[in-house]
């Protein structure tokens, strides 16, 4: 299946297909010098399936983890670009998650201003979410995506083949965006996670994560507005993620958390059944004034008050601007001292 | 004066106004943080005007010249940004010529994925040409402009008051890019050149520079074709540089030299004449097989071949195909070995 990512210029398609990443040379332009830029965790074949494919290779491979998202990085493939002559008319390829995603895509931006830059992520998270959409960065000074782009690709690959490889931990991490997703945006998709049927119609799950992805960032590409109801529970999530660092937690199973705190008591109930039956934390053993302080410093907070996204009902959400005292509250309900 | 920078996204003013910099608060929006980036050679009470201006301002005085278009320099600009809490909300104004406002602009394009940027050009070969239009970059491994990006400024404030403190090799330098304008677009901006009135008439030469310059970049924004033309003389220019490094020679003074052997013999004839009017070189010491060397490694050189912008009549241009050997002898006419 081919979804069509229609913006004002850059519109691109997405091949969500088994057995695609063989296909590569059929879906990207790979007749060129192509920098393949991949990690340490994913599968060494994916990435040489690419290069086999493509004229001019060069692989790059970064070590697993955030911690690869710096400014060091970034300037090493950089130097590969130049070291190997990359032109305008040349291209950057992510195999990876979002990590390998985010760093070359930068990368891809900025180099001559912009060169013609794929993605075929190979995480659950990265395919649901991350790699379509255009936002790449790199973290710098300990804040995370705080250099970057918005930069389209010109053609992603979504693959569900690659995730038989993927640690179940890992699919459970992506399973929480998708159903962050649900929430907000798709009654149907929450009635398969609902009904437990998560990880056998993953195809599906992807699917329709993917539909919502493209419709919101088609309304609304640089986050103006609706863009940003993917932020419902992610500030408890970077709150936790800032406390833990990026190691001890998932970022999913952040943001599995942090949507506990942003919903009614009624769908509460229903979110916690869900992620344990999706084996994601329901409960974190924290460090509640940490916390609260870690939220004090959220880049959306403005004076005393922050906005959130607030689901009422599935399939419905209030951008809620709520003052710090309120926020606390709602997070002893689910994180008692 | 109010050009207006009309393009399929951001649509910028261009205020062309004598004292318009003692008005900056009028057009740019500065009640927030606002970095202010400038350079050693930059009058410091341009900067500060902005400054008192601004609710929250930082001023930042880079050293002067090309060195300073660094990662290095860039880093230590997005640092500031963090250490002083720069949210998406605020903004980044260059006070300065090409350097500052390539590196401000950058800056700005990358930080928290692009925040409002401003520039005040100060010197006459910003204010007729690299202050609008969008290109932003730093230099990396030796490569001129290798790592930026495409983001327009919110507005930009020419004031050609600012040039009286400006070094008249600094004048002639913005002069060369000016009648580089006129060869390829404006035959009445070409005669202002040939009747030697250019100094006298200078706010008309800018006006008129940034007119070509605005209807090229609205046509094509990101250089697919028209904007091309802006290279007319920069094949032997960038030659001259990479032989030269960037400090015997100014860019528009390359410039001047390259446009020789990329005209009609008649159109020679006239140019020579008002480069000499101009103060700016008709020859170079140069070593002719040197720089023959230097634009093989051109980044516009396929194969054999390189594409240059030939002017064989005045506000005519052709896009020509040029084999390398063509190219040789076009330069032996006006570098004799």
């Amino acid at each position: 299946m081919i979804l069509n990512m229609a913006l004002s210029h850059d519109s691109y398609p997405i091949y969500i297909e088994r057995g695609a990443l063989k296909r590569a040379a059929e879906y990207f332009k790979l007749q060129r010098r192509v920098l393949i830029v991949t990690d340490s965790g994913v599968p060494a074949e994916y990435a040489a399936s690419v290069a086999a494919a493509a004229k001019e290779p060069t692989v790059v491979t970064i070590q697993e983890g955030e911690a690869s998202k710096c400014m060091k990085e970034y300037e090493k493939l950089l130097c590969v670009l130049t070291e190997k002559g990359f032109t305008r008319d040349d291209a950057v390829v992510a195999v990876g998650g979002g990590v390998v995603g985010d760093l070359s895509g930068f990368v891809a931006a900025s180099y001559m201003r912009g060169i013609d830059f794929y993605n075929i992520p190979t995480t659950l998270l990265s395919q649901v979410d991350s790699s379509i959409g255009g936002k790449v960065a790199i973290d710098f000074e300990g804040y995370k995506n705080i250099v970057g782009a918005f930069y389209q690709p010109k053609a992603v690959i979504v693959d569900p083949d690659v995730l038989s490889t993927l640690p179940k931990r890992q699919v459970s991490n992506g399973m929480a965006e998708a159903l962050k997703m649900s929430m907000t945006s798709d009654p149907e998709l929450f009635r398969i996670f609902e009904q437990g049927e998560a990880f056998k119609k993953i195809d599906t799950v992807i699917e329709r994560s993917l539909r919502i992805k493209k419709s919101v960032v088609e309304q609304d590409e640089k986050e103006k507005g609706l863009r940003k109801i993917f932020n419902f529970g992610h500030t408890v999530a970077h709150a936790i993620e800032s406390e833990y660092g990026f190691l001890a937690l998932y970022h999913g199973e952040c943001v599995a958390l942090g949507m506990l705190s942003m919903c009614s008591g009624e769908l509460r109930e229903k979110l916690l059944k869900i992620l344990k039956s999706l084996d994601l934390p329901t409960e974190v053993p924290v460090d509640y004034e940490k916390l609260i302080e870690a939220m004090r410093h959220d880049k959306k907070m403005s004076g005393n008050e922050i906005t959130v996204v607030y689901v009422p009902k599935i399939g419905q959400f209030d951008l809620k601007t709520m003052p710090f005292e309120e926020l606390k509250k709602s997070m002893k309900e689910v994180f008692p001292q």
